[in-house]
């Protein structure tokens, strides 16, 4: 089968290199041609809306998929009719807006951060008097890495958070104090059928994550099974087939919280690689390609460590036992996300020491 | 780094596959320009004795290694001096020659079947004389997957050998009865460190191996013991850097006798990819490339099942838990290895009722 990925960076240069194994050939569409894909498949240079480059990428392919979820509606139109295009539209178009998101989360019961819309000055005011401070100021589109995003303490503050992020469609949330963030992977298949990888925790630096921890340590049975079940009623409700990611907040009092999803593999669950049975990437092409879910189940313990700026040596992060090292082959930039070590363990601990000394060989901040 | 590999079928697939995660980029130099490992790199269409390609294949690698033994000698004079090319000359000539491989493992002490050189038809009526019947005459070159073997029994067999295999060199061995093939898989490291994997037992029919348990069942501490030592001897003797595998018999009496070796990855070892902390393939390269030695540790148990002729359905194959498929893309034709399955298991006992399963599913023989 011909697989089409909307984009070409170090996500789509996993589904590569979990599907060749499958007998499944790529071809990526990118603007960018120095995109790590390349290395796995065709890539046509283009826009994402560029209409006619499109219309090439699409020919001849059985399935497309896509790397990020702003996908621009020209896209999804050529798509329309030509090929079957999951995920579908609807869960994009539910991930593309915090505010569709967080309403589609309260429709299906899946607790989250009291929340309001903001269109205009009056309503940031009547929301904050609401939901009271401190609260988050966010633009409902385009935001990732906390960029976006404003954190309002004071009521002097509104007019300096109006006028940094007014000029957009604004969501306000509640600040929840919380102890943790928690993520899980969920893949559903085209019968329906929905298996989850075991919550993990992040910690994030900067806006950026920075490591992933899994399964997370400290999880209650409840709390593991809230998750399942509110990821599960959302990929049913949004008959889902893929790979869908959802984040949520432990509160301090242990209450679990929905922050956002992402229609599609995650950064998070890079672990899966070599850490669970099946890895994510697979899971999402199985899932595509109407083959049967792989297990999720750990084959140990994993941290992985997001390598961001540059690439350490690579006798540094291999000379630890367990270490795996993923090098997008990107050119080293200040804050961005150019690779990342998984590192596994037969117990929590090892898998902890293992990764404090792949920090402190390569440099990276303590945990 | 930039890694070449002589021979772009399913080994070099495979090291690319391993290889591009560590920041490696792969060029192939393969006569067939259809070659699974064009999916993971840039290939080469030639002959391997072609010296114009050779040179432009050459050029910029960091690099050089072989999928098979029998690299040409046009090939190795036009890495002379170019790049840093291991495995070594001396351990391909080794390979490459039954009698010099079996004199070496000889002159380290490593045991082996009685043998004798046959250049002439009286060599060979010595030879038998001397070494008993049944025995099994072998060309001393290009012999794998049992072509170019023919087993006497008798005495008057041996003019019908002489007339099929007499216009070459020869080797004739006494015939082992066996109870079973193990292989062993080693690295040896730049700095002359050398792991290993435990010893892996292999089924043939029809002289293709299709199937490999790993680790071997029913290993005597004393066996296993033997083997890492007989392997080490012989990576240090040829100062080899790479994973090496040597295949024994295990004799009815519980003497082990190296039959061959094969101066890069193996078949046998294709179980770990999932099956190993880190597989044979990025061991391979990191020993090339002058980075530390990954962990050979098994993660539970594994068994490969090839898949020779044709690809089954991924449907058949994925829906057994464990399994993973490795499709290499080539055409189907009979008795061709076009791909393989890894299943895992927890247990021996569960990775082997999944490898039935499977067997089963994809209408494979029984074991």
């Amino acid at each position: 089968m011909r697989v089409g990925v909307l984009g070409a960076g170090q996500l789509g240069w996993m589904l590569g290199l979990a599907g060749i194994p499958l007998g499944l050939r790529f071809r990526f569409l990118d603007p960018n041609p120095d995109s790590p894909a390349a290395a796995v498949g065709e890539l046509v240079v283009a826009e994402y809306d560029d209409r006619k480059a499109l219309a090439r990428f699409v020919k001849g392919l059985d399935v497309v998929t896509f790397e990020f979820e702003n996908v621009p509606a020209a896209a999804l139109k050529a798509f329309e009719g030509h090929v079957i295009s999951w995920p579908t539209p609807q869960a994009l178009a539910a991930s593309q807006d915090r505010l569709a998101e967080k309403s589609l989360f309260d429709r299906l019961s899946i607790p989250t951060a009291r929340f309001a819309e903001v269109s205009s000055f009056e309503d940031l005011g009547r929301a904050v008097a609401s939901l009271g401070l401190p609260a988050v100021l966010k633009t409902r589109r385009f935001g990732y890495d906390g960029k976006g995003q404003y954190v309002l303490r004071g009521i002097d503050e509104i007019p300096a958070a109006w006028s940094a992020l007014g000029r957009q469609p604004l969501i306000i949330e509640s600040f929840v104090p919380f102890e943790r963030e928690l993520s899980m992977i969920a893949v559903r298949a085209r019968n329906g059928e929905v298996v989850t990888y075991p919550l993990i925790e992040n910690h994030h630096a900067g806006g950026i994550l920075r490591e992933s921890i899994a399964p997370a340590p400290r999880v209650s049975p409840a709390i593991a099974q809230a998750a399942i079940e509110h990821v599960t009623r959302l990929l049913d409700k949004l008959e889902y087939i893929g790979v869908l990611t959802v984040e949520f907040f432990e509160s301090a009092d242990g209450k679990l919280l929905a922050n956002e999803m992402a229609p599609r593999v995650h950064n998070s669950g890079h672990w899966t690689i070599e850490g669970s049975a099946c890895s994510q990437f697979e899971n999402h092409l199985r899932a595509l390609c109407g083959f049967p879910l792989g297990s999720t189940e750990c084959t140990g313990f994993s941290r992985m460590l997001n390598l961001i700026g540059d690439i350490p040596p690579a006798d540094a992060v291999l000379a630890v036992p367990g270490a795996h090292l993923h090098d997008y082959g990107k050119e080293p930039r200040e804050g961005r996300k150019v690779g990342h070590v998984t590192v596994c363990g037969a117990t929590a601990r090892e898998c902890a020491s293992r990764a404090a000394e792949i920090r402190a060989r390569c440099g990276m901040p303590k945990d």
